[in-house]
C-alpha cells in the first residue's frame, strides 16, 4: 500500500521544513517538495500541521512483577497508549526473576511482547554476577540488545553493588554496548525508610524524605566515575535532579559519553504532590526517584535545550488504586510507578514548544531520535529518510485537550497530569505505514508490534 | 543543468545514509534511494565516498588592514583555498575603520567580496559606541547580518569595554541578533606586552607569555555574564582553553545558549611552535590566542563530541613572511594570523574521524551544519535537502596527501600544517551546483561567490 | 596603670580557656591561671563572661564625601559607636578626591582622624593611574599602610578599569601590599540603572535590580583572574552572593590568597527590604551590594565556619533620612550606605555563636583576629597575649538588648536592625588598658584613637 | 620539676612571638617574655630557635596485623620515632579481628600501647554491623575515643559498604564522634587488580594501576554524600589527589564540617617511584592511596594553605624488606605501607616552611594544632598555654640532616625519603615536661607514654 502525506511542515531533530512525504509498505521511500502521488496512493492532508518521526519512550515496564505486585499495563494496554499518544516504539526493561539466567527472561519477555500493538524493544537488566553473566550479556547481545540496566537501589531486591558495576561496564566496553543506571544510594534509601518508619512517617511524604535528592547525586556521581574507569558510556535513566544533570554536563565536557533522561513527570510535577491531604492522590504519585523541588526542574530544561541532557522518557509503571492501597501504613510498600505512556508528547508539547524553551527539532530530538541514536536503532527508528520505518505522527499544534483518566487507553484510574491543558496533540500516528492511532484513540490491535534488534557499537 | 550525485553515503549532521543526491540547477531536488537520472542529467559516481554539505567557515579574516598591513588572501584566493577544501561558504569579519559608520563599512566589505569565487556572508564589528550605533545595528541586520563582533583585546584599536559589550548584546536581544566575542582581556595582555618587552623579551615566545590561558578564561566568563544579564545568546570565536569551554559548558547546563568555536589549529598545535629557534617559523605562529599547552587540547576535542561546542573555524587571515617580519624586534608587532582554510576539513577528518574521535555525521556537524544553524543561513546552507543550495562535497576517505605550502591557493609562502599526512580528502566540491574544485585544485573564477543574507532570529 | 581581669573565660582565635589577663598601661603584661594581683593593680570580675580581644572593622567609611554629601559619622562618633559596640579599631577607606594625590588624600584622612574615640588604620583607594601613582603606592606604604582599595563599580566617579587594575595589583605585589576590591561590575550596573530609570523604576526596588547578583560574581571572578596574573593575594570586600563566595572559595583550593568579607547586613538582611511600602525604610536599606534573597545567606555562613570567607565587616557609611531623601524620585542618586559599628558584634554573636553556627573562637577570628593577621597588625591587635594592645572585651553572652535607633551612638536617626533581639552583649570594653565602653555607652573622649600603622608583607 | 625555656620564638597556630615558656612538671604554667625562673629551675637556652607543640601524627598503624603480617615498629619503636622526630602524640587505629567486639579490640590495643615511648590516642575501626555495633561504640566513646575509622577498600578483609557507612556515621551524629574514611572504592580496586594480574602485570607498578586517582574522587565524593545525609562531620584520611581535594573544599564552601588529611609522602613523592626498576625499591614505596602525578601536589600544598585540608599525617607502618618480598610475584601481596614518623616534620619545614609555602603558624596547625582540636584533644594536646601538656619541640630552623634509614630509629631497613636534605630539624622534645630526645635521638623508656582519652563533641 502507498501513501502520501502531504503538505505539512516535516520536522526531525536536524531539520525543519516543507514537504512531502511518501510511503510504501512499512517504509518511507521519500521526503521532498511537491511529490507526485504514485497511482492509487491515499493521500493525507497535512497541511497547517507537523509531520515528525513517531516517538520513541526509551524507559517503559509492561506487566511488571514489581514490589509483589503486577503493573496494570501490559504490553497490548501499554503500547496502545503510547500510539494513542505519538509514540510508536517503546524500550522495555527485561527484568530477570531472582535466578533467573538472562536468556529465559529474554524469553519470558518476548513471551509477554507477543500482545504489543506498538514496535519495542528491550534493555536487559544486570541483577547479579556470577561466572556465567558475561558469557550472557554476550547471547543477549546476539539477540539484538545493546543495553543493559543496573539498579543501584531497591536493596534486597534489585540492587547491586559496585562490583558488580564495575564487571559489568567492562563487558559492556568489550560488547560494544551501554550500561544504563536507576541512580540512588540504596543503601541510603534503606536506612531513612527504616528511621522514617521507626519515627511514625508512613504516608506518602516518606517516600520523598527516604529519597532526597543527594542520594541520587551521589549515585550518579558514583556510576559515571566507574563508568569511566570501564572506559565504556554511561545512560543515567530518570535524572531528577539538577546536582545529577551537572555531574552528566561535567562529565561530558571532559570527554566521556554519558546520556541523562529526565522523566516527563521530574519536568512537570513537583513534591508537593506528596503532601496532599488525600492519601490516594499522593500515593498516585509515588514513583522512584520522587518528584522534586521546583527549583531541579530549570536545571533539567536547561539540560534539553543545551543537548546536555538527551532524552525525555516516562518509566511508564502503572499500578491501580486498589494496588497502590497495597502501602496504605507503610509508604515503602506502595508500588512505586505511574503512567505517563499517552501523556509524555502532548505534555512536552505544551509546556516545551508552545512557551519557547524547544524547538520543535528538539522536541523531536528529545521524544525520538536521540533515543534511537543513542541506542542504536536509527535511522530504522528516530528518522524521516528515505528507507526508514514509517513510524510518523502528523501533528496539530492548534489543538487542545484537557488530560483525564476519564479518557485514558491506560488500565489505571488516575492520571498525575489530570486536568491538564494541552495545546498541540497528535492527530493522526502511522506505525511502520499503518494508521495506528487517530485523535488520541489507538486503531491497532494486540499483536501489530514488533521486536526492533539493536546492534552493538564497536567494542571500546 | 542537472546533476545526479549516485552511489555515495550521503551524511549529515543527523544521518548517515547510502542515497543519491539530485541537483537542478543552483538547488537539491531530491535525495533517496535509486533516483532515476532526469533526462540530459551529468551523472557524478560517489561509490565508495561520502557525500556532505559544502563545509561553513564561520570565521575569517579577508584582505583584512589589521596591525598596519593588509592580509595576504582577499575574497578571491581566500575563497578559491576554501573551496579547494571542501569550504563553500565563508563568514568574513566586516570591520570599520576608525570613526567609520557601520553602513559604509558594510558597503566597503561588499565592494571587497565582489572578488569572492565562493560564497560569503558577514558579521559586523561593534568598536564603539554612541548614539546612532543601535540604529546602524538594527540598518545592518535589515540587510542580512545578523551577528556583531567584539573584540576584548587589541586596546587603542578595536577593543571595546563592557559598557559597548552591555550595550550591544541588550541591541542584539531585541534585533534578535548573535553577538560574538573575541574573548582576551586586552588591558591584561597589555600590560603583560609591556613588561614583557621591558624585560627584553621580544621574539615570538614573548606572544604567548603575554596571552597566558587566564586572559581567555577571564574575558569568556566575563561575556558569558554580561551575555545572561543582556538576555541574547553569545559566540565565543577561537575559544582555546579548557577553563573557557568549562565556563561555555556550564553556562549552558543552566540554560543560557552559549557557544564556542575551536579553530583548527588549537585543536592540533601546541605553544612549542613559539620556542622554535628559526624566529620565522615561530612569527608563522603568531595569531590570538597562541597556540596553548597539549593539555587544552584534550577538552577542545571533548567538547565537540560532548556538543558543548559546536563549530571548528580557522580565522583565516593570512600574513606573507615579509609582513611577519615587520615584528622582528618586537613580537606585538607581528601580524597576527595564519592560513587554514583549505586544511580546516582535511585536517579535522584525520585527526578526528580517521582516530574515531568524531563519527562522519559530527564532523558535518561541525565543520557546516551546526555553523549554519547558529547562524541561521539553515538549511539553505549546510544541509543536504530538498530545496537547500547545491554544495556538495564529495568526500574521500582513503585518499591521502601531505599538507605543503609549495601546493596550496593561499598566496603566502608557508603553512603551520606543513608536513602533516592527511587521510581524508575533498574529491570534488559543488558550488550551488557547479563544479568549484577537483583534486584540491579551484575551478571557479572570481565574482562567482554570493553573499548569504541571514535573517535575524525572534528578539528575546 | 595596673589592671587585672579575672575568672573570665579567654577566647582567641585559636583557643577557649579560663585564664587571667593582665594589663600594664596600656599593653597586656600576662595571661595565666590564678595571677596574682600586683600591688595597686585594678581588679575587674569577669567571672561568667568571656574576655577577647577588642573588634576590627576592617571596613568603614567616617565624614566621607560621596555622591555629592558627606556621610554622617565622623570619626568621632563612628569610633564612639564601635567602642560601644565591642569593636576598638577600624579600618577606614581613603579616598583621594578627583585630581588629588594619594599622599594628600592621607594627610587630609589624617587630620579627619585626630577626632577618632577609637584606634583606626586606613586603606588607600587607587582611583586612577598615571606615571606617578606607583611611587604614591611606595609612599604610602612608607607611612604604614599596605592595602589598597579598587572600585569597580560607581561608573563616572570612584571606578577604574582593568588597566589600572592590573597596574595596581602588579604594584601591590612589589610592594607587599593587599589589593582590596568593591566588586561590581560598574558598566552593567550603569546600564540597568539607565533602563530602570527610563522605564519608570525610580524606588528603592530598583537599587537593587540594577546590581543583580552575577554584577558582583563578575566582577569577583574578575578580580580573583587578575590577581592571579599580577601574583598577588587579593582581599574581596563585602562579598555578598553565593556565586562571588564559591570564586573565592575556587581560587584558595587551588593556592591563590585570596580573601572575602561578608557583612553583617549581607548575613542577616534580605531583599525584602526594598520592597517596604515606607519609602523611607526601603531607602535607609539602600547600599552597594544591596541585600540578597535568602538563598545567598546560607553559603555565606558556611563560608566563615568553613574559613573560606574570613572577616565580617560593616561597611559603616551612615547617612539620615534627610540625606536618603535626596534620591526620593531617582533611586541613584539616594547615598549608599547603613551604619552597623555598634551592632556588627552583637548581631553575630546572637544569629551566629547562639545559635551554634560559629564557636566563640570562630566569632574571635571573624570579628577581630583574621582581619588583623590580613591586614598584618597582628598580634599587636587581635590577640590576647604579652606584648599585645590591651584592647579587651568582656564579653557577657547572658546579656540581652533589643537594638534600637533611640539608643544608639551612631548619629542618624534608623538602625535596619531595628528590633532585632540580642542575646550576648559587650559588658565592658577597653582601648589600650583605658575603659573605653560600658554597658554599651562610650566612655572615652575624641582624640583619644591612635593610628595603626601596618607594614607590608613581602613582596611577591 | 620546673623547667624554663628561655629566649626562643614561640610559635603556636595563632601567633609568632619572643616568649619564655614555664613548665612546671608536666604542664606548662606560663608563657610571657623574660618571665623569672622559679628556684631550682633548670634554665634551657632557645635562643635562635622556635618553640612549638609537640607534633601529632593523627594516622599510624602500630605492631598491626595486616595482609598476614605485622608491621614492624611496635608502639615502642614506632613513638620513638615519632619523639625523635618531634612528635610527641600519635592516634593509632584500633582495628578488630574478624568477628571481635570493639570493647575487646580496644582492651588489646591498650595492652599493646603499654610499651609506647610517646603519648597515644586511638581511633576505632568499625568493620561490620550488627545489633551490638551501635552499642559498642557508645561503650568505646565512654572509653576516650571519639573517632571511628572506615574502610572503603581492602574488598574481603576490612572493607564495609553504603550500609554500614550510614549506620555508623548516623550513630556518629548521636554520639558526638566524627567518622573517618579511608576513601578508595574497594570494588573497583579488586576488579581492576584481577584484570592487571590476568594480564601478566605482577609488579609494583601494577599497585599505581589498581588505584587509579577516580578511585579516590569516587569514594571521597560518595563518604561526603553520605555525611551530609547522616548529618555528622567527616574526616578524610590520606587525601591524595586533586580531585579528592576539590570535593572537601566544595562540600566545606557549602557549610559541611570535612576534614582532609594529606600524607607527608604525598606531598612529596610520585608515582614515579613504582616505576624503579629496582623491585625492591619499588614496593618500599607501595602504601595505598599509592603515590601519585606531581600536578597532584600543588593542589594537596594549596589546601594547606587554604585551609581547605588541615592535618599532615604519616600512615606509618612500616614493613622489612623481607615483609615486602612476600608480594614478588604479585603486587597484590606486597604489605602496604611505609614509615615516616620520624621524617614528618623535618620533611614538611624543608619543603613547606624553608620554601615560603608555608608560614611557621600554618606548620604548627598542620602538624599539630588541627589535629588536636578536630579530634578534641585541644588544647591539652597541640598547644603552648598555661595548662597545657608540656609537650614542646624546640625547633632549630638552621640545622641540617640528610635523611638515612642507616641512622633511623624505625625497624625497616629503608627510608622512602633516603637522601633528601632537611633544613630545620627538632634540636630538643619534651613529652610531658621531660627532655624525651635530643638531636634526632629518643632519650625515654618503653612504658612512658600515656593513653590520651578524647570526649565527644556535642551531638548533632
Ligand atoms: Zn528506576
Ligand atoms: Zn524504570
Ligand atoms: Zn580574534
Ligand atoms: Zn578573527
Ligand atoms: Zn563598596
Ligand atoms: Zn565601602
Ligand atoms: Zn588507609
Ligand atoms: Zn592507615
Amino acid at each position: 500500500m502507498t501513501l502520501l502525506i502531504k503538505g505539512g511542515i516535516v520536522v526531525t531533530a536536524d531539520l525543519e521544513h516543507r514537504a512531502d512525504v511518501l510511503v510504501d509498505g512499512e517504509t518511507i521511500v521519500a521526503v521532498g517538495l511537491d511529490l507526485d502521488p504514485p497511482a492509487g496512493a491515499e493521500i493525507v492532508d497535512a497541511s497547517g500541521n507537523y509531520v515528525m518521526p513517531g516517538g520513541i519512550d526509551p524507559h517503559t515496564h509492561m506487566e511488571l512483577l514489581f514490589m509483589g505486585t503486577v503493573s496494570a499495563d501490559d504490553f497490548e494496554w501499554g503500547t496502545k497508549a503510547a500510539l494513542a499518544g505519538g509514540t510508536t516504539t517503546i524500550v522495555d526493561f527485561c527484568i530477570p526473576d531472582p535466578g533467573q539466567r538472562m536468556p529465559d527472561a529474554f524469553r519470558a519477555w518476548e513471551e509477554k511482547a507477543k500482545k504489543a500493538a506498538g514496535d519495542y524493544s528491550f534493555h536487559l537488566a544486570v541483577t547479579g554476577w556470577d561466572e556465567g553473566t558475561s558469557a550472557d550479556m554476550a547471547e543477549i547481545v546476539s539477540k539484538g540488545v545493546n543495553s543493559f540496566k543496573h539498579f543501584m537501589a531497591y536493596k534486597g531486591a534489585l540492587m547491586v553493588d559496585d562490583d558488580v558495576l564495575f564487571s559489568s561496564f567492562r563487558t559492556c566496553a568489550e560488547l560494544g554496548a551501554t550500561p544504563l543506571v536507576h541512580a540512588e544510594n540504596g543503601d541510603v534509601v534503606a536506612g531513612l525508610q527504616a528511621s522514617l518508619l521507626a519515627a511514625g512517617i508512613t504516608g506518602p511524604e516518606g517516600h520523598a524524605l527516604s529519597r532526597p535528592p543527594m542520594v541520587e547525586a551521589e549515585a550518579a556521581t558514583r556510576a559515571i566515575m566507574i563508568a569511566e574507569m570501564a572506559g565504556c558510556p554511561l545512560y543515567v535513566v530518570h535524572t531528577s535532579t539538577r546536582e545529577a544533570h551537572e555531574a552528566i554536563a561535567r562529565a561530558r565536557a571532559r570527554g566521556l559519553r554519558v546520556y541523562g533522561e529526565p522523566l516527563i513527570q521530574h519536568l512537570l510535577l513537583d513534591e508537593e504532590r506528596y503532601r496532599d491531604p488525600d492519601w490516594l492522590k499522593a500515593a498516585q504519585c509515588v514513583m522512584s526517584p520522587p518528584f522534586r523541588a521546583k527549583s531541579h526542574q530549570d536545571s533539567l530544561w536547561a539540560g534539553l535545550s543545551a543537548g546536555s541532557l538527551q532524552v525525555v522518557a516516562t518509566d511508564h509503571c502503572s499500578f491501580t488504586n486498589e494496588q497502590k492501597r497495597m502501602g496504605m501504613s507503610d509508604f515503602t510498600r506502595i508500588p512505586n510507578g505511574t503512567g505517563g505512556l499517552q501523556d509524555r508528547m502532548r505534555m512536552l508539547w505544551t509546556a516545551g514548544v508552545a512557551t519557547g524553551r524547544l524547538t520543535p527539532s528538539e522536541f523531536v530530538a528529545v521524544t525520538s531520535t536521540n533515543a534511537a541514536k543513542i541506542l542504536n536503532m536509527y535511522p530504522r527508528k528516530g528518522a524521516i529518510a528515505p528507507g526508514a520505518d514509517a513510524d510518523l505522527v502528523i501533528w496539530d499544534p492548534a489543538a487542545t485537550a484537557t488530560v483525564s483518566a476519564a479518557d485514558q487507553v491506560s488500565r489505571i484510574e488516575y492520571n498525575v497530569f489530570e486536568g491538564f491543558e494541552c495545546r498541540g496533540l497528535p492527530a493522526k500516528v502511522y506505525l511502520r505505514g499503518g494508521l495506528a492511532a487517530e485523535g488520541g484513540q489507538p486503531l491497532v490491535q494486540r499483536g501489530t508490534g514488533r521486536f526492533v534488534a539493536r546492534k552493538p557499537f564497536a567494542a571500546t
